[in-house]
This record gives structure tokens, C-alpha cells and sequence, in this order.
């Protein structure tokens, strides 16, 4: 057991552990039943932490030596899962705008680099977690720009997978292209179209979708490093603002750029809201799409049976046979979950004050998980839902045949009260409207034929 | 026009209305297109005013003679639909913590009172809208308090009409008690049951709705009248703190009682997000009831349509004879509404600070908005959709003999895996799955029939 | 009173209105205590009914008699606010996607146009509310397409507005680009900061709102208008909906364009989402200028006391002399409302099923309600409380003169360990970290100076 | 490794593992970056599979020996966590309504008692999981009876923690008793009240709480145990289900009852409404207290500076000394997760279809959230923050001194208009009231000082 000290007094520590007595304090004040900060966030925690390293070398403030040692200890930590997974375990849910996670990241590389240096690890006169790892830095620029790095490489995979969701809708929209069914408003029976018809609207909505993504993008790559504190740049020079920004869109390749105005940047997290709104879009088209398939699907002796969806597993411990369309069931929960995460960035973006809002871990935290729960959500529902659904063909017309929905392509030629009579006259006797109406001589057989 | 002056200045108002320049002042400052207070506060406004003056008169604090003209006042106006809604034109979002609900009705009893006594109105020194119709109170006394008495009057309408739609839904339990029909889960055939027993899970869960509405009372029954600015009671007498509170009681009927801790009840309102969750409650047993609702009377032709709902209105204006479950899509609208309602509710009862929340009007206006939508659309649920239902007994029987789920039945006999290759069976055969099982000599037809 | 009769049956209606029975139900159905279908959504129909009237007339499917009759009847309906309160009086809540709104439009016009031309009320021989008014349009693109165009209205308005309010905040920003003052993250004294910088980061995200809102335009300029029923175009013939579009971009001047696929634009609600998401981000940052101005207006005596707001009502009905900020308090609670029906939205548009979203009245409601309430609510922040703020410089001085927070810019010089063992003694010694420096002989008074 | 196979076809499943196909489905069609099933559902499922083991044994449809290996396995498996984390991997959210979970917990039950039995894993002619284990259940009863189970067992120690929050608030209101301060209300300068009144009211808020999270186990003590697939009992015998709820009542010590009527009680979620909406109470109730909080140790030198918060850990990386309120903001954080989790239940109860709420998985996973982040967060806050607050007495003295609320106090003497102006007075003057009181020879010094 080694020890260290803060403000409150001294703590033992675990030799085998990288991590400093400000993640210990942080790990024990928020310790809830709930996952820790998120491995995105903390992997693109380190990457600024070596573009502030970089840049810090660059400006002469920091020594060559200790550049090398610390880009070596970044590489190490970001590349080994063990490190991740041991020595970043402070709840995701903290207060504070992020310091814990900062601490944690500047405490795990200064005890890294340690270790490399053949140091003893807490020998922090060498190395130290503030004055070189947090060098120029603080929480409130490194954090928000750490979160916009991992957001933009979630949102990419995303993108992609987005992407593969149109195509499969589109292949499906090609394959039913000539599956006539009745289409349905309200629930009821309204006017013919096809199962292609719908699927190609269902594209037609994600590949929105995939555009408001891509333009995402744009509005997240906006940083605020280099402003430190409150976005004045306390404790940044000027030169080392613009080679840490360069130096992140080299790490990055994502085209980060500094923000014009650092203290709004620093103070207002709209942003968020915006980019949590716009994944919201996609959830409620998923949402949409989903009913439909479960609705379609349904029966399949009593139900629609318009198609059939894969088979992903067994479907009741009781009921032999049974097969239920859990893949889509599954959309429907991410959807709720997108919704009820707004809702928790909302209220916190909401209640920023003064230069920052001290919110912004749930923040983090939550924008993330819609990317990420999203990201693989929509992957399972592509690759085992959407591309194996069946139509039941048969079905279709047959619902089409029987429907009156039919009778609307009447209405020019006969008038929308008579033949709401004529209907009314079918159904009370039980014929079809097309009976009563060469009964009534409203048009006779050949007419209607030409007409249909 | 007469002029009335405040600490910004003086201003001109129209002769024929009642208020004065407070009221003036809120309704050019919060001039938004949204409705104005809710008529039932103000009612109940005036009410908490009536008892206050006699509390004051009891006391000798007030004159016998303003008193009663107080006294008629009030009166007069509750009881006059012109006056309430030409003087009580202010925005019920609006800041301040009602405030200017109060100031509003001050101004409007004293120069209602003023007109009694054949004053001029703005005649303030004979009855003063602040140091007489105020007196001995504060805006976060008499605001809450008469919410409060508000919500209840709404609160026992509501209840009312819930009781209509249970017994509405156990006469339809009765009625369908024999119609057998196929169980769904997962919108998936599943075993028999009754229609009767699904009304009859409806009015159970709208029973327990019942019993929280009835309950939810006496949550809302504290009142911190007596308590003024912020619950110590500072310019209301002890003898008046009680008097008030009797009176309350006296005038509404409704067993109001002065909460324990007056400080706590100005300004901690979690009790309105309490009622707010409990209305949600019954919201979502309305939310699932349409949904069963509109799939049940979906089709005709091309849906279930194992019920047909009353005909409300035409359902098209380009398909004739096309009805649509519009009173059911009519519930799921206020059941967004309630839980949209219940979200603001709940941001704005965590934003307190200190010894009073300054955002009680949007809950106040919101909690009243979500009880009189749920006691209209209960009374038109019940009334226009659910006591009209008629059940396809035929379709419904249909569906039940068509589909396997009865095989469920034979689980106890043949094992549920070899039931679930017999399944497979007669599907990849076009069999049923009877045939299959006499076919294969697992049971023999005699012993089947005595099975079902 | 003359009668009317539907599907259901026969009904008695006032001479005096212009809505026929098809309104009559509606109004009747869905009798809630919440307001009718907003005016602007009312004059949108109107317009599309004018467009449709010309198309159909430019394509020989209506006579150039009738024709002129409608038109000149939209006009006056159009123009006449007597006749919109009168005969527009649906609830906003209602089931139906919109039929009801498009039923009620019909006939008024209807039964003007018959006015017009001397004939009875109802004597639909010879202007028929379905097929002369209604031709070749279905509630499900009439109703979309006339949302779309009023709230393109409304948010040219809110556009203006916010665009004031940014103005507003870069005056105050230049106003108050001298006032120093302490900047504060999570409430605890930070670094230096100018009041003017404050303002100008709250102007940085208002104009971030402001360009998001002027893209949101693009996203609802496309409509289904000519898609009828299910966005297949039946019943509409494809010269009119070329025609139709045109001349509702004529008509609008707002750019209006048919959308390319109007079987998804029938049935996917997403861009309401979308702009509902984006105008809760406007929500947001109000919400954080409000929490500011709240905080920094806090005392007078007893809190920061940094900067004074305009004085609007007087605050208390107790405390003689008290001011409360209602300004910002009214914007918190806009905000609440805005998120609470983004929520209800959002809800709604994740229930569409196949061909139609039936809950579309809520969605075009409160979209409507959250343009309507930021465009007022913008221009009263603006006008009554962000123009008149003044600044307490004093106060300001001494919070940063007094505060530790300048130590932070010594910490290059220092170091943060042995700054933070500084700060400590001095708080034990009751001394200022200035007097501690000097005596450990770290800094002379010269270099000290220097610093600062 | 073994094999295994469904109606998809067979897979290899690892040997170390207790788990079979159906979980080995679920597991990869529902792979999100998201946690699994929680722990004390999967417990809770156990428990309830013992029950069931029970009920069997003494209906005569399980073997003694069966029964006594079944027994074994339960609680082996419920008492190691090896077995635990290693073979319960599905993700809490999926699609079924928890049928993953049950079958899950069904095969590791079953592999766990065939290896007791010296047999090898998979040979479910011995034991089987679906004839054996799941024996007269369903995962629409097992898994809604365990939730409840779970729930109850979290809800105990959320309220034991509550109520230590309580003590921890009083104790603090005696402590605080004579610390007078001035009360805020708007955030603005009000009347007298003591920092004791203060903490007093909290604790009179969540003694509110106790007693509701105290009545809310009554609501879920209801379980549809026996009801099976959709509440009408099909394959569990009438014996079995009197047994099997009064072993569950035995094993949990819970109290727990069969719901009168098992067909609402697997289809209807409104409890889970219920109770989610009464947690919300409570986050509120933390809301409020963490804003004052917050507000009242902001500082030290340029905020209230009224109250101590106790130091967690050191606040900045960049700003030394610098100590921030991270146990308040973390409370609040708590808040905004408890009413975004409300809302994603809701959301899911209000989609409910006939005989099951397909979307339960969510609704479980994010009670139990709930109920598991508030009992962690409220002892966090009581021991870390609540426990060690102090009170800067001087300064709350200073400030009500400073004042002019404590001039509300003469209203009775000179009334609201005059005093008005007097202040107004005051204000210009740069004088105190007291001053132009005695002055103006409203009060002379004698009259005043026995009036405070």
C-alpha cells in the first residue's frame, strides 16, 4: 500500500492500482449501483491529454523528456483494456463538471509514466498528475472536448450502421415492389398501395435520418480547449491554444476546430440538446417502423400475417411454437430509452449557471449511451430483422380484395354521398358494394371492370 | 378612464373593469397567446378571500361594515360568468408565484366593493385592495391554499366520472362474459379467454385508479393558510390562522386542514408531483384500454374486427363510408398530454429555492389542465365509446378455432418439445395440428374431444 | 335552425353558423376544457383550400362560377375574425388526423360560398363541402401541408424576435465589456471575467438558436399536398398537384415544395420532432440566461446583487418593496412548458401506424403552442428585462477584489501545491493569500503587482 | 464444448457455462453497450423458481428427488456470484417480456442441478428446463412476481436510508435552531426565518417521502404468480397456485398476496406507474434541498457564504483551494436520471396490447434503477453531505441585519402604501428605513425597538 494526501487528509492505496487519492476520494463520494464513466470518454480523455502534451512540449513549458514519457503512458493506457477497466472506475453519475474524470486520467498517466520513468509510482516530484499532465489544462475545457471526440466517433459507427439500415429497407422496398395490400389509416381500411410502398417510406424517413447525423457532425466539432476555466484561457498561452487544437484534429482526423467564442462554448451545452433531439428523430422513426412490423406480423392465425419476421429465438416457456417479434420489441425499448435520456440532458442543460454547468457528466454520460445504444440497436434490427422479412403475399391481396377500400377510386364517377349509401346498402345486406351497384345500375359490369 | 399608480407609475384604465394597476401591469407583462388562469382558481381565490375576511372580522381586525360588503363582493363575482371572465385576464404562465392571481383578485373585490358602497372604483380609502382584502395574508398562502380547493372540485368531478367508466366496463364484462376469444401477447395468438375478461381487467385497473384518486384527496387537503410570505406567519394572528382555516372548511366542504409545518408547505410541492404521477397512472390505463380498443375494432375488412366501436362521426373526407376509432385516438391524445403535463409539472416542483418555488403558476395551471382533460375524456370515453361496444362473436370465435393456441392445452400430455415439432409439423404440412397428433397415434381422436 | 344529417343521423343546426353537421359532431366529441384548433392552423386550411379551388378550376374539374365563389369566400373567412371565433370551435385534442379540422374548413367555406351566391345554408347541390370544396384533397395532406405553412409563419416571427434578443445581449455585451467581475463555476468563486463577456457568450448561443431556427424552415417546406389519402395520389389527378404546389408557394411566398416522396411525408412525423428538438435547445438557453439573471438580481441586500433588473410589477402583497425578478422567472417557465410538449410530441409521433400518424392534431397543437409562447416569450425577455439591465459595478469589484480566484493566475509561478497550502493558512490566519506570499518572501510586493 | 439446439438449429455452447441455447439466442440478439439483467432481478427469479419447485412437489407433478436437486441448485446459484455473473448476460433491455430472463434462469437452474446430480450439462431428459424448472409457470408470471420481489427488497433499504436522511435533517433543524437568517423567496430578500426552520422543513418533506415509499410496498406486494400466460391460470393447477404464493410470502418474509384478479394483474403496468411516480416525489424533494444547498454554501467570497458544505475532495485542477458542492450536484444528477427513467416507464406502460405488456424488460430494469440509485444516493448525501454541515452564524446574521425585510414587520403599524414610499425613500437617500421613520416622526426610537 502506498500513500498520498490531499486537502482532507491521507489515504492508502493500492500499489497495484495507477490511480491517485483524487480518484479514491471521487470513486467513494459517488458510489452508486451504476456503470462507470463511459470507456469512449475516457479513451478520448487521454488523446487530449497527449494533444495538451504536444502542445505544452511545443511551447517549451513542458521537457522533451517528459513529452516522450507522457505520449508513451497515453499510448499504454489507451491501448491496454486492463488499465481502462481497472483504474477508471468512478461512477458516470458524479458531481462536479468532469474533474473526477480529469484527475483520474491526469493521475493514471502521471503513475504510468512513473513506471515507464522507472519511478516509484506517487513519486510525484518527477511527474505530477497537476503541474505536468494537467499542464495548461482544466476540467472544463478538457472534458467537454474529450465528450465531443468520443461523441463524433460513436456517431460515425452510427452513421454507418444507419446507413446499412436504409439499404435494407430500400432492398426490401425493391423486393415487395409488387406485393399489393390494402393500406391501412387509423388502423382501418383505406386505399390500396404496396408492401414495397411502405418500406420504401421507411427509408425514404432513415435516410433523413442519416442526413441530420452527417450534419451533426459539423455542430460537435466546435471545442473548447484552451479556454481552461471559465473559457478566458487562465493558465493557456496563446500558442499553445492553437497547436493543441491542430494537434487533436491530427489525433482525431475529425476536423475538430476551436470554437470562435470559448466561454459560451465552455457555458452553454444547447448543443447537446440539439444533437440528443436529432437521435431522437431517428428513435421515433425507429419507434414507427417497428409498430408496423409487429402489427403486420402479428397472428399469425388471428392477427395480420402480412409477412413474417425472422425467427431470432423461441418465444414462450409455455406456449410451444410461439414466436414473437422480439427484434422489434427490442427497438421499442431503445426508443423509450433515447426519449427518457433527452429528457435527463434537457433538464441539465437547463440548469447550467454562471460559466459552467456543473451537469454536464450525466450529460456525457447519456449522449453517449443514445449513440451508442443506437449504434447497435439499429445494427441488430438491420442484420436480424429487417433483411429476412418475408411477405405473405397471398395474404395481402386477399385483404386488399376484400376490403371496400376500393370503392374510393369510385368516387369521381359516382359521388362521395351515394356511394357512402351504397356502402351502407352492401353492408346492411350483406353483398358487395360492387353488386349493388350494377343491381342499381349505377354503372354496369364492363364499366366497372375498365374502372378497377 | 381612471388612473391608478404603482412604484413604476401611474396608468389609465377602463372605467367598466374592475381591476387596477397591478393587474394591469401582469397582463401587459406576461402577454402570451396561452389561456388565461384557470377560472377554478380564481373561483377559489376569491373563496380563500371570503374566509380571510371573516377571519379578520372575527378578530376585530376588520370593520363589521367592510366586511360585509367584502363579503358580497365575493360573492358577486363567483357568481357572475361576465366579470370573471372580463376582469381575470392574466396569463397563468406568468412569473412571480402568483402574485398576481392575488393582486388580480384583490383589485377586483375591492373595487367591486367599492361599487357596492357607491364609491368610485380606485377609491382605495375606503377598502384598499392590500391593507383589506389582503390583509393578514400573502400571495404564498392564499395562491397554494386555493389551488388546492381548486384541484379538489376538479378533483371529486374526476372521480365521479371514473366510477361511470368502471361500471361502464363491468357492464361490458358481464355482457362479454361468454364471448370466447383468442388471448394475444405480443400481439402473438396466445390462449382463449373471454372479451369479458379483458373488460374485466379494464375496470380492475381503472378500479385502482378509483381508489388513488380518492386517496390523492387527502394529500391535497394541507393547506399553509395562516402561514403569509414564508410559513412563520409573520402580520396573520394566531386567532386568525385558526378562524381562516375553519371558515375554509365551512365554505368548501371539503375538509380542508391547516398542514403541520406551514414553512415546509410554502415551499416544498412535492405533493402536486404526487397527484401529478397518480393522474399519470390512470392516463396510462386509458393509453392501454384505446390501444386494445382501436386493434380490436380495426378493419374492417383488412383488421381483426372482433368489435365494432359507436360510429362517431364520418371518418373520411375522400373514403366513404371509412369510420375511425376516433374516440379512442381521442384518449391517447390526453394521455400524451398528461404526461407531457406531468414532465413540466415535475421540472418545476425541483426547481425551489428557499423559502418558496417561484415556478408554482405553471404547476398550479398544469395540474388543473391535466385533471379537468382527464374528467371530460373519461366522461366521453365512457359515455360515447365504451357503453356502445358490441362484440363479433362470430370473428372471434373464428380466430379462437383457427389458431394453435389451444394446443397449449396438450402441454401437460405430450411435453412441450415434442408439441413444438408437432407444430412444425403441421405447418410445413398444411395440417392442423390434431391431425398430426391422431396421425402419429399420441392420442386418438375420443381422447382428443374430451381434452377441449 | 336548419338540419343536416350523416351516417348517424339527423341534427339540428344554427342559422346563424356556417359549419355544417360533420362539425357539429366534432365539436360535440371532443368537448374538453382545453382551447380549439389554433387560428393560424384554421387560416393555413383556408389557404390550402384556396389553392386546391385553383387547381382543380386550371384543370377543368371544377367550374370557373364555383371557383370564383370559393375563392371569394376563403377570403372573407380568411379575413373575418368574427367568423373564425364563430365557426371554428373543434378542441384541439381530437381523434381523427385532422379530419375534423379539414371537415369543419369545408363547410364553413361551403356554406359562405353559398351565401355568397344568394342560396340557402346547406343546399350542398349546389357548393358540396366533400366534392367542390374537398376535391382532390384528403384531410392527410390538406392538414400537414396547412401545419407546415403556419408554422413557417410563426417561426419567421420567432426568427425576428430571437434575432432582437441577440441584439439586445450584444448591446448589453459592449455596455458591459468593462465591468469586471469574479466568474464563478458551480457557484463557487473561479476566475476574472467581465459582465460584458457574459452577455456576449448568452448572445454567442442565441445566435447558435438563431441559425438553427433559420434552417428549421427548409425542414418543413415540404409537403404531401396532392398525395390525398395515403400519399399514392388517389383521387388526385397528376396536372393538379403540380399546380396545387405552385400556387400554395404563391400564395405563402415561403418556398413551399412538394416533397419527393409523399407516401413517407404522409406517414412520418420525424421533422415535427426534429424541429420540436430544436426549438427545446432555444428553451435551453433561455433557461440558462434566466438562472443567471436570477442569481446575479439576487439580494437586494442579501444575495449577489451584481446587476439590476428592470422593474415590471410590484413584487409582494406583503412586503412593501420588493421586486422580484418575473421577467425570468415567466422565461424558466416557458421553458418547462416547451419541454413538457416536445415530450407530448415526441410521444405522439413514435405511435404512427402504417399510412398515417391518427395522432397528429396534439403534434400540429403543440408545435404551434411552443412557436407561439417562444416568439411572445423572446419578445418580452428582450424588450422588458434584457434592455433595461443595469450593471452594480461596484458590487462587482468588490466580489473580485475580495475573492481568492486571482490567486489562480499565480499558479504558473508557484505551482498548485504549494498555492493550495497558501490559501489554506491564510484562510486559518484569517490573512490574504497576498499577505502570505510576501511574508514567506515567495514574491515581493513589486513582482506581485506586476502580476496583476 | 456441447451442443444444443431450438427451432432455429444447433449451436456450441461453451462447457464452463450453466447457460443453454435460449439464452445463448438472447444473448446475441439483444448485444448492446448497455448493462445486463440486474442482479437482484435475477435473484428474485430464483426465488421464485424455488417456489415454484415447492408447489409442484406438494401438487404431485415433481419428484421428491427432482424437487430436493431443483432446491439445491437454487441456492447454490443464488449464493454464489460466480455463477451469477458468469451466466446471466443478457441485456436489461430486450425484447419479450422477459422471456429471456426466465428461460435463462431456467437452463442455469437446470445445468446447475444436473451436474449436482453427477450428470452431464445439457442432458435434459433428467432434468429439463422447460418441463421441469418452468414447470405450471410463465414468464408473464414468474417475471412480473419477481420484479415485484426485487423491488420490495430495494424499496426496504431505500427506506431505511430515508430515514436515516431524515434524522440527519432534524438533527441539523435542533443543531440550526437559533442561527436566524433572512428568508429568500425569488431568490429575493424576504421576512426572518432560522436556518433550523430551514432544515426542518426539509425533513418534514422527506418524512413525506418515508411514508409514501412505506405505503407503495402495499402496492406491489400483488403478484400474478399462477396466472401464467395471461392470467387465466392455464397449466398451473388451482393447488398449486394456493402453495406456490404462500412459499414465496414464506421465502421473502415480503407479505406478498395473489392480485385478485391475475388477468389485469399480467397485462396492466399502472403499479409500476405508481410507484416510479412517487420516487419522483422524492428525487424532487433532493432537488430542492441540493438548489439550497448549493445557493447557501456558494462562495466563499463572492456568493452566500451562509452554510458549510463538508469537503468530498479538492474542486479544481486548475484553481487551488477552489471547493466545490459535488455531493449537491450529484444529488441532482440523481434527480434528472429518476425523472428520465419516470418517463421511459411510462412511456413503455402506456404501449401496453391485450393479454401482456410486451415491453416490460424496461420497466423492470429502470425501477429497479431508480429505487437502487436513490437508496445509494440518499445514504451518500446524509453521511457525506447532510451530517456535516455548519453554519456561518455571523454571516446569516449580517445579512438579515443588512435587510429591509425585517420592515415587513411594521406593516400593521403604518400600512403597505406608506411604508412603500418610505423605503423608496430610503433607497434614494442612501439612508436605513429605521432612519426616515424616526425622521418623519412616524415611530419614535422607543416605539421601534419594542417593536423588533
Amino acid at each position: 500500500m502506498r500513500k498520498e494526501k490531499d486537502l482532507i487528509g491521507e489515504e492508502s492505496l493500492d500499489e497495484k492500482l495507477y490511480y491517485g487519492i483524487h480518484t479514491y476520494r471521487a470513486k467513494d463520494n459517488f458510489r452508486l449501483n451504476y456503470h462507470n464513466v463511459k470507456e469512449e470518454i475516457i479513451k478520448a480523455v487521454i488523446l487530449v491529454k497527449k494533444a495538451a502534451a504536444y502542445a505544452n512540449y511545443k511551447i517549451e513549458k513542458l521537457s522533451k523528456e517528459k513529452y516522450e514519457i507522457i505520449i508513451e503512458a497515453c499510448d499504454k493506457i489507451y491501448n491496454d483494456k486492463k488499465i481502462l477497466d481497472e483504474n477508471f472506475e468512478i461512477c458516470a453519475l458524479q458531481g462536479g463538471a468532469g474533474t473526477s474524470i480529469n484527475m483520474n486520467a491526469n493521475e493514471v498517466i502521471a503513475n504510468v509514466a512513473l513506471e515507464i520513468s522507472g519511478k516509484e509510482k506517487g513519486d510525484y516530484s518527477f511527474i505530477n498528475p497537476i503541474e505536468d499532465i494537467n499542464m495548461s489544462q482544466s476540467t472544463n475545457d478538457v472534458i467537454p472536448t474529450a465528450v465531443k471526440i468520443a461523441a463524433i466517433k460513436v456517431l460515425r459507427e452510427l452513421v454507418d450502421n444507419v446507413m446499412e439500415l436504409q439499404l435494407g429497407l430500400q432492398e426490401k422496398e425493391h423486393q415487395f415492389s409488387n406485393v399489393f395490400k390494402i393500406g391501412r389509416t387509423q388502423l382501418q381500411d383505406a386505399v390500396p398501395i404496396t408492401l414495397g410502398d411502405e418500406f420504401g417510406s421507411y427509408a425514404e424517413a432513415i435516410s433523413r435520418d442519416r442526413w441530420r447525423l452527417y450534419k451533426m457532425e459539423e455542430r460537435i466539432r466546435q471545442v473548447n480547449i484552451g479556454g481552461t476555466a471559465v473559457g478566458t484561457g487562465v493558465g493557456a498561452p496563446l500558442k499553445y491554444r492553437f497547436i493543441i487544437t491542430e494537434e487533436i484534429r491530427n489525433l482525431t482526423e475529425f476536423g475538430m476546430a476551436r470554437a470562435e467564442n470559448l466561454i459560451d462554448s465552455t457555458q452553454n451545452l444547447d448543443v447537446f440538446v440539439e444533437i440528443s433531439g436529432l437521435l431522437k428523430s431517428l428513435a421515433v422513426n425507429l419507434s414507427k417502423i417497428s409498430n408496423d412490423l409487429r402489427l403486420m406480423s402479428s397472428g399469425p392465425r388471428a392477427g395480420l400475417n402480412e409477412i413474417e419476421l425472422p425467427i431470432l429465438q423461441a418465444g414462450s416457456s409455455i406456449m410451444p411454437g410461439k414466436v414473437n417479434p422480439v427484434g422489434a420489441e427490442f427497438i421499442k425499448q431503445i426508443y423509450y430509452k433515447v426519449v427518457g435520456n433527452d429528457l435527463a440532458i434537457t433538464m441539465a442543460a437547463g440548469d447550467g449557471e454562471f460559466e459552467l454547468n456543473a451537469m454536464f457528466p450525466i450529460i456525457a454520460d447519456l449522449i453517449l449511451e443514445n449513440l451508442e445504444i443506437l449504434r447497435d440497436g439499429v445494427k441488430i434490427f438491420t442484420e436480424k430483422v429487417i433483411k429476412g422479412i418475408k411477405a405473405n403475399e397471398e395474404v395481402c391481396r386477399n385483404y386488399l380484395e376484400n376490403s371496400w377500400s376500393v370503392a374510393t377510386l369510385l368516387i369521381d364517377k359516382i359521388g362521395y354521398n351515394k356511394l357512402t349509401e351504397i356502402l351502407k346498402e352492401a353492408k346492411i345486406k350483406g353483398k358487395t358494394y360492387k353488386e349493388i351497384i350494377i343491381e342499381k345500375n349505377i354503372l354496369n359490369e364492363n364499366e366497372m371492370k375498365n374502372l378497377f
